[in-house]
């Protein structure tokens, strides 16, 4: 027995009792299709003192510890472990700085990605990473995922974002990687390495991430029709090369144009529309849109509507963000997240659709596809239970033609437990032994988050 | 003795002469202060078969590796080490595919940057990063040092550009790390920690780069004239904080305009100029242009000078071009690199600029000043010898200054042996101990590129 007694943490909380390991041991976005299992203990830590108070106790009391921000991961990254301590960060939501003269925040990592967006932006600069869980997803957890999101487009994933982080170590020291310099060549990057690595090399404490002065001018925003997906996608791929250089290139098939239109009592299908694409230029440039404009008619569009009004571009940009919740409204979403060379988007996207079909399976095919990112969705009408043996197959042989034409099983979701499988299809083994003998150099007890990422 | 006999190279050649190894064992740019040694051989790889067969027989034999590329190393990154085999991967420089539909080139290391995207261009695309060595620098030393370039304001450094690796580690064997995609969520990034690893890590033979469509519309390109290096300092930050997103901004003080007049019989300073600004804006965005010349006004400039004629343009950028011969015209650059949060820019400038009066130096002050990355280089008159303890003073201070505003000591150039010493100064030793540990998994015998970087 575990003598929690004995663990002092100076500023959080522990709890022991069922309801609360229950409500944290579980992951909401993946509950469903994982097992369910009762972590020992939860810790709301306050504080970088109890990171480190719970880690060391863990360490001395070989004690899983996953760490957990604001329970959104959808490959379950981050839900108990049985006989594990779960090490939620959520309080731990401090804009420590922002700082417009270097072009910063420091941030604590339960910070929420819109707190700190909403914050930057009145000073005149924004958080550029926009995860779909941009509301409700924490800082922390982006990193931890390396999240990408629509205006990974331009932007980058998180990683092009931060530029320093404080991570306490498997052994409760806390170090420091990287600064407030956007340029660094004095280290390995040990920064980047722990971008994306779900809490198996060390829980991630404070942040330093790059805010970008808000660009210049009104952004303009587009809906346009498309008669098949596969036009559309090749439609992306012409607009990528056109120079423009979008911050948006966001695509919906026809399930998640109907399923838009049940949920918000739109009307964007009511002619048969079999594919769109949501699309923003946030320069104010000369002869941007009338480029893509011409690219978009050229691969097919039948319709283009454009926009610099704020109150229209909010509108259009919300078709996009509610495309979960309009998914979600029939029952539950299976969220698959690949990326693929660029060149490969349409043949991924008929695949996609054939194996639907061949599967009878309600596909919502979204993504951000300027990326080469696509989500393939699947819609399920059951609340629970395991996944159906159908929809099993279409991810399997979904995800190995995506390894077949070199793409790659997570782009911006992460590993998780639930991709795990997957890993050893598309990594070498001797990637793989390298991995193991990283995480061991960090983690040797093997006490963080074990069995997830790699 | 070494029984080089046993060495078989499948396609490559080694030389053994003293000739060869002076030639080879020298790194043209560190030379004069650095110790010469000569390796005992030089290998020129022609295939990755060559660079597993030299790493085999270095393991086996326990004989360190010097991977070496274009030779242009400014920090002793690639010169031979005594007893050690210089592996030259300069013959591997094909290009082995442009991809415009993935938007990727893959290459050998020994491709030379401006080849690269001299190739790109003729299909439309370019390849962001460059170095001021871009027409002499390789893709290979570019990926092991990170380097940066001018562009990196807008389009990142090395890093951002790199999707894949080819990598022979340290015991002879060929791992593939990332691929294609511009996402890509499934591994501890490897593809990055290898970035900015300079040889120490395992031998880059082969990369997938990213490329990028080159931008619509003409850019414009502009000079402008400030007061003080100071006020420039303040205009490059208040630019940056504009929303412009300028792809150029390049900072030269009095000395380098000085010698830049002596070398090009220009008349850059003829009026008592102190300070210059270079900038280009590569999207023809509405009011970009007039915004960078209020904002450019406002700190103090006295003459801007804009255009869009590529005749013009070319000259511009030829000013900030040539800047480092003109220094070297009166002997020899002893070249610094360092990056500073963007707040401290005008501070560690005017400290620069301080402690060059001090200690009676001729500081070029130039730099990516967007980027918070200045070179403060000094020029010698001395071709040879070791470094003047006046300029050992100035560099020292300078450094130290740079840690204490929490700056680092490396910023695009990398840490070779010659900043070694300063490593401890910037990081922490828990730091430093995990650096030492990652190197042990890569790199067991200790054989690859020892006492460089860390």
């Amino acid at each position: 027995m575990t003598n929690w007694g004995s663990l002092q943490l100076p500023d959080g909380e522990i709890a022991l009792d069922e309801q609360t390991r229950a409500e944290y041991g579980a992951n909401d976005y993946t509950q469903e299709i994982t097992t369910k299992v009762l972590p020992d203990a939860v810790i709301f830590a306050s504080s970088i003192a109890d990171v480190q108070a719970t880690v060391k106790f863990a360490a001395a009391n070989q004690i899983a510890v996953v760490p957990q921000g604001a329970k959104t991961s959808i490959v379950n990254s981050a839900a108990g472990l049985a006989g594990s301590v779960v090490l939620n960060l959520s309080r731990m939501n401090k804009i420590l700085a922002i700082e417009p003269e270097n072009q910063v925040a420091i941030v604590q990592p339960g910070v929420l990605n819109g707190d700190l967006d909403t914050q930057a932006r009145q000073v005149g600069y924004f958080y550029a990473p926009d995860p779909g869980s941009k509301p409700i997803s924490s800082i922390g957890g982006n990193i931890a995922t390396n999240a990408g999101g629509m205006s990974s487009l331009k932007y980058g994933t998180t990683k092009q974002s931060v530029l320093g982080l404080k991570v306490v170590l498997a052994n409760g020291e806390v170090v420091t990687f990287g600064g407030k310099t956007f340029k660094n060549n004095t280290a390995y990057d040990l920064t980047d390495l722990m971008i994306g690595s779900e809490g198996t090399l060390g829980v991630i404490v404070e942040a330093t991430v790059r805010l970008l002065p808000v660009p210049l001018g009104q952004p303009v925003t587009g809906l346009a029709t498309f008669p098949t997906i596969h036009e559309l996608m090749q439609a992306v791929q012409a607009v990528q090369a056109s120079g423009v250089n979008p911050s948006m290139l966001e695509i919906l098939n026809r399930v998640s144009i109907e399923a838009l239109d049940e949920y918000e009592g739109s009307h964007l299908g009511s002619h048969g529309e079999q594919a769109l694409l949501v699309f923003q230029i946030d320069v104010a440039a000369a002869d941007a849109l009338s480029t893509v404009e011409q690219v978009l008619h050229t691969y097919g569009a039948t319709k283009i509507d454009v926009t610099e009004d704020q109150q229209r571009t909010s509108e259009i940009i919300k078709i996009r963000q509610d495309i979960f919740a309009a998914g979600a409204q029939y029952g539950r979403l299976i969220v698959e997240d690949v990326a693929v060379p660029l060149g490969q988007l349409a043949k991924v996207a008929d695949k996609a659709e054939e194996l639907a079909s061949k599967y009878d399976q309600r596909l919502l095919l979204l993504g951000h596809a300027g990326d080469g990112n696509l989500h393939p969705d699947i819609i399920l009408e059951d609340k629970d239970g395991a996944l159906p043996e159908e929809t099993q197959r279409f991810i399997d042989e979904l995800l190995a033609f995506v390894i077949e034409v070199k793409g790659t099983v997570s782009a911006e979701h992460g590993i998780g437990s639930l991709k795990n499988a997957w890993v050893p299809k598309q990594l070498d083994a001797s990637v793989r032994i390298l991995q193991k003998q990283i995480k061991q150099v960090f983690d040797p007890l093997g006490i963080l988050n074990p069995g997830r990422k790699i």
